[in-house]
């Protein structure tokens, strides 16, 4: 039994509803999904993420493993009682994280030997003992350990970490479905596509992938700095050919324009670490554009970020006290915009969920991108 | 009208519960106020405060002066509306923050020169100043400026800084009758003793300032390095001759054993960085002592800071996890131990009037004491 049920594709585009099911609850598509790096997401508490309506978090296997560690996480009862958050998680793989945080790695047919990022000290992963980490997690959603290539990369390489990447998802699935469930909840798999810029990797990836039924696919190894228009060919290739009856997850992306750009091409899950870091740089998302909260214009501005916006910092804060708060380096201005910009990810979701439903997709997109144009002509990052 | 109701005095000791009537509601005494430098309490936020059962907060003339200034928030509406806490606030003179903080200071009779310590600009107070300043922010409670001698000074330098604070005290007092209100709500005025750790010269102050009748009398110049015993026997004199009818506010003190000393010799008021600043450390007061979160014990200690505490982070939240937030570096765990700290403080002061309440001050000091001892040999801070 599929745990997707898809339930409206748009008829002017791609985009689609629906609604991922898991034992913590249910999470309808288009979904973002805030990043949990650490057990946290950052600065925020779960209560303030239920607040704000997000209905699943990410957290990363790479970050968990190395500290605090799989073992204390499952002597706690798993991430989410850990993290005292009780609705679903999705975890990543650690493969990212190893391509851009960690040190001296060397990938080998058997899995990948790297340093931590925090001590130095050596560690080895393989798509067997990335799948036990995630069994020790817990998560909802576990994916499968990846070769992330690097951008730009040749053809060859791409092939390269694209064939061992597909090896590595077969030897997952076959560990995942080999071992025991730990906690009393469903635990799902994802595959990774992978396969750089080259479309007819990506293609035979996600084909090979799709042998396997996996719960859900994900796109990879993109938003590396290759150019938006690279991102939008190789997402519409892969979605183009994913099963309509599985969840596409494209990891790692990204500005509303992109998820706007994406949903229309059929994409149903995001994660990105951007209304987070950039709430905390003092940068806030809104439905008349971006807000840089320290330009001297905020200073006597006694409106809230976003009028319309339901979330506490917008009923209870003026433009001028973020200001100030930034200004004054306090670190409940971090909070307080963080906060903001999550809500608006997950308002922009539930509005995308709105429009696909009563067939006005296509112009509110529009009427969107008026605000967040999308540019070919710019890096995705 | 005075604005303080005694409602009981312990009959073992000096303890008493009273009320101090604002316009943004009553405060029950003793009372800790957490310290809100910047406009915010560091990392939480009003609704935080609130739900911790904080009934006024402290707010910084100094600070908010420098950052964002008085007119910026008298344009905002107040500093209840601009940092949206619609509770009573006392502001402070600015008095401590010149002499611990600013550079290059000289003080006349006239007022005090001195330069911003964020960036060395030039700026002059005078009691008169001080006083409008104040008027500016709205607070509930206003301060005298007053001149705070260092520890240790000689009696000559004491009697010096308390001949000018007593004299600065009546222009204030004088400047702020001649001045009217800039908003709805009512504003009293605090006198300040001064007079270093020499009794003479405290009650030389003391006298002085009740002669004028102020709504409310500090002991201020104290927690500057003197040791135990000079502050309690100045308190103990100040308290001694100050009205019963008035509200007596201790500033700057202290840890939980210094405060149950004072309520003991009559103070009313507190105000203190340290649950905030010992929370972003990492540091926990509880119920059964001191909890310093990164000790490795607390690696796999799966229960909350205090099991019997009533705040958000207790709650939800296990010393492990705590532990690994600090660990970790993550903002989160610096926000959840100072919510826990500001309650425990709001919660040992709710005690306190329980006890005295009841009669049993003595004996709950006695047990409370036994793990927040009280020792004479030590320094204030």
């Amino acid at each position: 039994m599929s745990s997707f049920a898809l339930e409206k594709t748009d008829t002017g585009t791609r985009a689609r509803i629906g609604t991922f099911s898991t034992d913590h609850g249910p999470v309808e598509t288009p979904v973002f999904m805030p990043v949990g790096t650490q057990a946290t997401v950052k600065t925020l508490t779960t209560e303030d993420l239920d607040r704000c309506g997000a209905r699943i978090i990410l957290g990363n296997t790479y970050h968990l493993y190395l500290r605090p560690g799989p073992d204390l996480i499952q002597e706690a009862g798993g991430l989410h009682r850990f993290m005292s958050w009780h609705r679903p998680i999705l975890t990543d793989s650690g493969g990212f994280q190893i391509y851009s945080l960690a040190e001296l790695r060397k990938i080998t047919n058997d899995g990948v030997r790297f340093q931590s990022h925090i001590d130095g000290s050596a560690h080895f992963f393989t798509p067997e003992s990335v799948v036990d980490i995630q069994r020790a997690l817990g998560s909802d959603i576990m994916m499968v350990l990846d070769e992330c290539a690097p951008y730009p990369c040749t053809f060859e390489e791409a092939l390269s970490a694209m064939t061992r990447s597909m090896s590595w998802a077969e030897r997952s699935l076959h560990h995942f479905t080999g071992t025991e469930n730990r906690y009393e909840h469903r635990q799902a798999i994802f595959g990774i596509i992978q396969g750089s810029i080259y479309p007819e990797l990506r293609v035979n990836h996600a084909k090979g992938l799709i042998d396997y039924d996996f719960d859900g696919y994900a796109i990879g190894g993109l938003a590396v700095g290759e150019p938006k228009e690279a991102l939008r060919r190789i997402v519409d290739c892969c979605t183009s050919i994913l099963p309509a009856d599985k969840p596409r997850y494209l990891m790692g992306v990204g500005k509303p324009e992109d998820l706007l750009e994406a949903i229309a091409m059929g994409v149903d899950m995001f994660d990105c670490v951007i209304p987070t870091r950039n709430g905390r740089k003092g940068t806030a998302y809104t439905r008349q554009g971006k807000l840089i909260l320290k330009n001297s214009a905020n200073q006597n501005d006694f409106n809230p970020i976003d009028a319309d916006c339901p979330c506490y910092t917008c009923r209870n804060h003026t433009r001028a006290y973020l200001r100030h708060l930034f200004q004054a380096g306090e670190i409940l201005g971090m909070r307080l915009v963080s906060l903001h910009n999550i809500q608006f990810y997950i308002d922009l979701m539930r509005q995308a969920r709105i429009q696909i439903h009563t067939g006005t997709f296509t112009e509110w997109k529009k009427a969107m991108n008026m605000i967040y144009p999308w540019s070919e002509s710019t890096e995705s990052e």
